[in-house]
């Protein structure tokens, strides 16, 4: 994997990631696809609404349908027949997000799958062969996530564990072709995150992910955490803010200098009926579409928007039709997707100042709170 | 709305409907989209599965999101977004199998409706008045579809009343420029057929349905009634087996004399997990297909086989992921529409007793024995 910087203003930047699978022109967006599949889409719809890359679930993966299977079938790429570049995440967000009784120790975590209860042990070195096995372009070390808050002691603890996994999992795919980005932990502690920068980057990896953003802190935190790491870690490799965010919030990481995202904001929202515009969110079930001869979005061009009226994708959505599930999660990546295109134009322009305020005075940016911890979840439905 | 007969074998036709939203090819079979959408599929879908026309239900959009709304959203061709020719239904069926505490009376029908359990009264009129606003190309009188058995005094009693309102709805629609069907009733007395045929004809239909098939009678006895039926009906207008059927009906029905075909069967079996192949039907979550790289067909050039294994589409519906139930559907119409499309070109050459006689040895069709009284209601879940 290379990565090219094309273009810097301030922080941001606009830049390029070869992989073997194809290149990711970032600041980039990566649909969510969980468990091999982005929610009621094809790899085609995905590819027409601009994605260059996809992330999937390693836990997902893990328990089903088994990353040997996955293997067997020529990897995760041709198995979603998907052919550009995959991302995997260690599986470690889901396990103390979603698995029951879990039982943390050095050597790794023992927990029960949220699909049938059988007990399984995720070690770093697991992770990495799962990792593997899937054959995604870009991997990731088991970490620890901490809930918000968390005590400074258990911070420290949580830490020190992290980044011993990331020592285990640098060396478990020693002489892998994948890139391996280091996750970059430490709470809401400055000095915390500092340290973890040092050792993480100490250790070499092929890009950094800022992890453990978006678990309950308030947003200036975020941010402000976001800024710090992002401006210490080296300027020639990726940066990703794992699970995060918000149209908003792309916007302020891509200002601090993040250059890739994923969230599972736009997918799910659509299939709770909410649909991302320029204008703001639309709750499509609202009464006042029943007659709304309109697109979702005026501006939008998705297929959507360009051939269905609010009213009919209300009466669809009202009815439980699963077109509807799909026509609003087409639409959602699309703004999605756009957006991160629009701040890609902007930065090849050195036009991302004038960008980001227009984007903040045309969008007073109401797009819910829906709890941001839970954002990474697959809805349970 | 024309109908030329462009060849014929025996009893079988190979002809092409012509409406004002395009040509419908027949044998055809017309994939069912009850509420203004062939359930996970878009118009595009439909296209590239090789639908001519659609049918959609009128019971269903009365109710919801009602007549009025679609009318003044321009129709609903231009509310689903399909642009080609569409047959709706008079609600009759649904009426009688779906609504709650009917009264009929030779008024009509007064019902309950299953979304709301608001009550509703339809008459022959309101039927027509109905169709008018949705528009669709060929429309039908409301007719009473009788339970599989009826006694002869029943179904004698049944019979007049469908009579009856089939004078009124062709008073209703005077003047209208949709082609009105008529809908041949009469049970299974072959006699009450007969009759039902000459009082239909004798009103003057621009084609004619063929009703209360598929309702719970024995196989041979739908095959014979259609036989009769077909061939007492007028050589030089389109005959339409309503809620019919699995492949080997379609076909049974064709060497009768049968044009047009409507059924739930692709898209709800694809919804339960069931593939139509040329080898016989294929139940997606069976553990045989966990490790199995092949399509669900290997002759079958639809997406989903273009694209996926059986392995990651028992992947995805194990995992209850939509994205299974719109590749099945898919899958499951292409294999409909591909099967009428065969018996075209087998007519068009002379060589449909060759195809028929191949069908059946090829595929000795162990289709599983759903009930097919269900089979035109839509899917509770």
């Amino acid at each position: 994997m290379t990565f090219e910087l094309l273009a810097t203003e301030g922080a941001a930047r606009r830049g390029r990631l070869t992989t073997p699978h194809g290149a990711v022109d970032t600041p980039a967006f990566m649909p969510v696809g969980t468990r091999g599949t982005v929610k009621s889409l094809t790899p085609d719809d995905l590819r027409e609404a601009g994605a260059q890359i996809v992330l999937a679930n390693t836990y997902h993966l893990l328990l089903r349908p088994g990353h040997q299977i996955v293997r067997e079938l020529g990897g995760l790429h041709r198995f979603m027949a998907w052919d550009g570049p995959i991302l995997t995440d260690s599986g470690g967000f889901q396990v103390f997000s979603l698995a029951k009784l879990r039982k943390i120790t050095e050597a790794g975590v023992e927990f029960r799958s949220d699909v049938d209860g059988s007990t399984h042990f995720l070690s770093p070195e697991l992770s990495i062969e799962v990792q593997q096995a899937l054959g995604a372009d870009i991997i990731h070390p088991l970490d620890e996530c901490l809930a918000y808050p968390a005590s400074r002691q258990e911070t420290e603890r949580s830490l020190a564990l992290t980044l011993g996994w990331a020592r285990r999992s640098q060396a478990a795919r020693a002489g892998g072709a994948q890139a391996l980005f280091g996750i970059v932990q430490g709470g809401t502690w400055q000095d915390l995150r500092r340290r973890a920068v040092e050792e993480t980057v100490a250790l070499g990896f092929d890009g950094y992910a800022i992890g453990g953003m978006a678990v309950g802190e308030p947003k200036g935190a975020m941010y402000d955490l976001t800024e710090l790491v992002a401006g210490l870690l080296p300027a020639r490799q990726p940066r990703y803010l794992m699970g995060v965010g918000k149209p908003e919030d792309l916007v302020e990481a891509v200002a601090r200098g993040v250059d890739l995202f994923d969230c599972v904001l736009p997918t799910r929202n659509a299939r709770n009926g909410q649909a991302f515009t320029g204008a703001g969110p639309l709750t499509i079930k609202q009464a006042q579409y029943t007659r709304d001869p309109r697109p979702l979005d005026e501006a939008c061009r998705c297929y959507a928007c360009r051939r269905f009226s609010r009213a009919y994708l209300r009466h669809l959505f009202v009815s439980d039709e699963l077109l509807a599930y799909r026509l609003l999660t087409l639409h959602n990546l699309h703004f999605f997707l756009g957006l991160v295109a629009a701040m890609r134009t902007a930065l090849e322009t050195g036009a991302f100042a004038r960008f980001k305020a227009r984007f903040f005075e045309r969008d007073p940016v109401s797009f819910p709170d829906v709890s941001l911890d839970a954002e990474r979840r697959p809805d349970p439905s």
